[in-house]
């Protein structure tokens, strides 16, 4: 089996925004999808770990594009381990086209946790750390890493928002893919049909359950950058993500 | 080629709920999903009849499920036209597991319109009544036709919200799947752990934009059975639902 999990998916009609283009969302849950197809056909999976009482849980994501898949396009989401740590592994993507268009790349980072006392574990004693077999290292993916969000003091608040049955996860927390929505949402239709997301990023900082109070605290960072902190209960840190937009 | 079409897809993790069950919205989308390459595949889909000027519009959707899909449950969603008439067509639904296993059925009728004047258009103008060609009598398909929802002045405001960017189809309408989300958030987790959805139906009045409020008002019709009318700019219903639960 080759270290590289490849895994096509379609830009459908109702995942894609005003302008015919799928949506940031879709696309993380793609990755996501894909994600956990190559982890599961290489023995490493989400329903094995169930089975052994441990989990994947998703710590980083960033997505930076180069351009969006429009409405019906079939796309490919390439996926592989660039590297694995005792507690933290990263895991890449490339999304390309059916002529081999590159759209776009991505960075994640995940840790392994006890399902029971939800505390990180060795990723290693998997197996005897057979996800060493899997690491691609030549594979290219030349976007930035990312790293801790820098958020001052002076974040306004944007929006609060409560949580509902459609927020939440197998897990019962706020789910990862509607947390880049509700991130996204900060921004209205008509900044849209003047700005293109580049890059979409956020890290998980602690999880959210159903019925809290999303609160969303945006300052800009740079030309066509913003950093957006997403706190419960007032000012307990749940998710810092950054969002860069085509100049 | 069949007049059932048959298109497989996968409960995806992030698409299941605090139950591991797959949400109705994704449901429904898959649905649409079926409907659409379906239609396609026959010469009637939105892709052709975009160069045309022409559109489907969803009028109504109902879905009646003995079961919910698990995660990583792989499932069939087959569909065929039940009937055409010159300004409605109906086409069903059901969806099976894997082993044969009947999970549910859905109804949904469907108008075609001019893009331009935004009139329905008549149906049978398409490749000289094609559509006819493709119609089903006798595939069955044992749920409730539905029909108009009834809602008398009783209803209680139950919730208000504001409607975002990721809300917004590529029509610049609000997404007649995120309609699905909206309507069955009025109910919280609390709630969906002691009852199951059994039936799901709406109707799209007209049609509301990004900034739109939608308000949800929700009266109780019968035992487990809930009508539940949305309108814009305070009293201009876009939508009327009813969702039933199992006892």
């Amino acid at each position: 089996m080759d270290k590289v999990g490849k895994y096509e998916f379609l830009a459908e009609p109702f995942h894609c925004d005003f302008n015919g283009k799928l949506f940031m969302g879709h696309l993380g849950n793609h990755m996501l999808n894909a994600a956990d197809f190559h982890s599961t056909a290489r023995g490493f999976g989400m329903k094995y770990l169930m089975t052994i009482k441990r989990s994947w849980v998703l710590s980083r994501l960033a997505i930076e594009m180069i351009e969006m898949p429009t409405q019906y396009t079939k796309f490919t989401v390439e996926t592989w381990v660039e590297s694995a740590m005792r507690y933290f592994t990263s895991r890449n993507f490339r999304v390309i086209g059916e002529d081999g268009k590159v759209y776009g790349y991505g960075r994640s980072i995940w840790a392994m946790i006890d399902t029971e006392s939800r505390q990180p574990t060795d990723i290693f004693s998997i197996d005897n750390g057979a996800i060493n077999d899997w690491i691609e290292k030549e594979k290219e993916c030349p976007i930035d890493k990312g790293g801790r969000v820098k958020m001052d003091d002076q974040a306004e608040l944007v929006r609060t928002i409560d949580t509902y049955y459609n927020d939440i996860d197998i897990n019962g927390h706020v789910n990862s893919v509607k947390y880049i929505e509700h991130v996204l949402d900060l921004w209205d239709l008509a900044w849209y049909k003047e700005h293109q997301i580049k890059r979409f990023e956020i890290a998980y900082v602690a999880e959210a359950h159903q019925g809290d109070q999303l609160s969303f605290y945006r300052t800009a960072s740079g030309d066509s950058e913003y950093c957006v902190r997403i706190c419960k209960e007032g000012d307990v840190e749940t998710c810092r993500s950054k969002v860069t937009f085509f100049d």
